[in-house]
């Protein structure tokens, strides 16, 4: 049922993204290089199945969705730019900047960035004042308190011995912000109490840790072809992860510790947080 | 009179930028750095002014009129990196990326961007379906058919040479898209009719080209020290301008014909259009 449900809001995402109305024109092209990718879809899953977990329709909030998969792309061209983290390959194809150049990536991010907001500010759901507030709420986990501070934070990091604080503190910004923000993207327009919203923020902040942790650890376990990026490569850096400071196995307590708490957050929802419970447990055990 | 008004929305502009909630870590100040270095902010003067024309009130829309400053100054950061024009000095000052970085710049670059849309998101004005369409309107007019599709042609017509309309196709995207939403914002969120908007639209996009073949002009004609930038750097570039089309006599020509056609716009609006008509004439006249 997981599965299923899962490929179901794949799908209605992949749709939404390939059919937005793109140009023949070569800006157009290396956005939607970069977007049509691949990667995990889980920002706009998280909304699609909070909405429903809240008793909206997924189907009425896709644009919403994929202004969520348009931030996050756009983030992902930025960071592996040669005067970021010089990254030559994402999700297993060339970085944006190796095809379309440094000039090329940094618009196409700028552009798809733009383009999110469009796409917020298009939904007509009839529901003007929630999807301002939603508007606001991507702001400013996107911005500068948000997603790019983290960013700053990170790379002011670099070859620093970190604290657990303050590794907790990058990630709240780098991820944590914008995964948060989906959940309450689909609280917010799948029309959620704000007893609801507040389940699902502290659902989606524990499903964060747990996602960040979990990266940490595939980097040292897991093998460069499933990941589809080089293993090893925070240990080589000699970067400060849940690993390196809590040990494998305190970081797998850990990231267990933060799943449970996720799928106690969303008790209330009952059989509808079924499947937001069984993604936690996906996360976990994901092997990419 | 004209001077006065100008300078009255000046220092409502200024206090605006200035009192945004700055936090103090680097990034809030790489932001700072280049939203206060100066500038003649057109953009949110045209939107104060086309408010007031309209019968709003410009002390209203304060943070809206900030926000197409934060998207001007996000553009100037991004085009000033070393992959794009590799501009040392802006507006007479080191450019971001000389003081921040390459990092820095981009990330004060998407996040200006990114808090633009925050603020656009919290007018609370009370005309949330007006709000929303503002907020459409900016990104289409910054996104990748607008601001960011002027800089991609500009860059990929970078040594060739340009007809007059290939060069009014760049300028619409850079400048003009801008500009034009500019003026669309005041009088959408001044609560002006449909016809005035489109006398709005009309006199601003008229603007936005006099705006350009002055500054062709003045690359050509002024001073280095005047202008805070190296004069007959187009020249030098074998950029295709308006002068280098037209010669200086036919610029000024075309120039004067555009300032006509924008006064003639915003008739309607009698003595209430009195300041956008005087704006037209600094521009025409304007010495950087």
């Amino acid at each position: 049922m997981f599965k299923e449900t899962f490929q179901r809001y794949l799908t209605m995402i992949e749709e939404t993204l390939a059919q937005l109305p793109w140009r023949k024109n070569s800006l157009d092209e290396s956005m939607y290089y970069s977007l049509i990718g691949g990667g995990k879809r889980i920002r706009p899953v998280l909304a699609l199945a909070s909405a429903e977990a809240v008793g909206g329709k997924p189907e009425s909030i896709l644009r919403a969705a994929a202004a969520l998969e348009l931030i996050h792309t756009y983030s992902l061209i930025h960071d592996d730019l040669p005067a970021m983290d010089n990254d030559d390959y994402r999700r297993g194809r060339l970085a944006n900047h190796k095809i379309y150049g440094e000039a090329g990536a940094i618009l196409a991010g700028d552009a798809l960035l733009t383009y999110a907001f469009e796409l917020l500010a298009s939904l007509e759901l009839g529901q003007p004042e929630r999807e301002l507030r939603i508007i606001r709420e991507v702001a400013v986990a996107s911005g500068k308190d948000g997603m790019v501070r983290g960013q700053v934070a990170d790379i002011t990091a670099e070859g620093k011995v970190l604290t657990l604080p303050e590794i907790e503190e990058i990630h709240k910004g780098k991820t944590g912000a914008i995964l948060t923000v989906s959940a309450r993207l689909g609280g917010v327009l799948g029309g959620g109490s704000e007893d609801d919203i507040q389940a699902l923020t502290d659902y989606a902040q524990a499903l964060g840790l747990a996602f960040q942790i979990k990266d940490d650890i595939l980097d040292v376990i897991g093998d460069s072809e499933t990941l589809g990026k080089p293993a090893g490569s925070d240990l080589r850096q000699g970067k400060s992860t849940y690993v390196s400071l809590l040990g494998l196995e305190g970081a797998s307590e850990e990231l267990h510790s933060q799943i449970l708490k996720a799928q106690a957050a969303i008790k209330p929802f009952g059989q509808k947080g079924n499947f937001l419970n069984e993604l936690a447990l996906y996360i976990e055990e994901r092997k990419h």
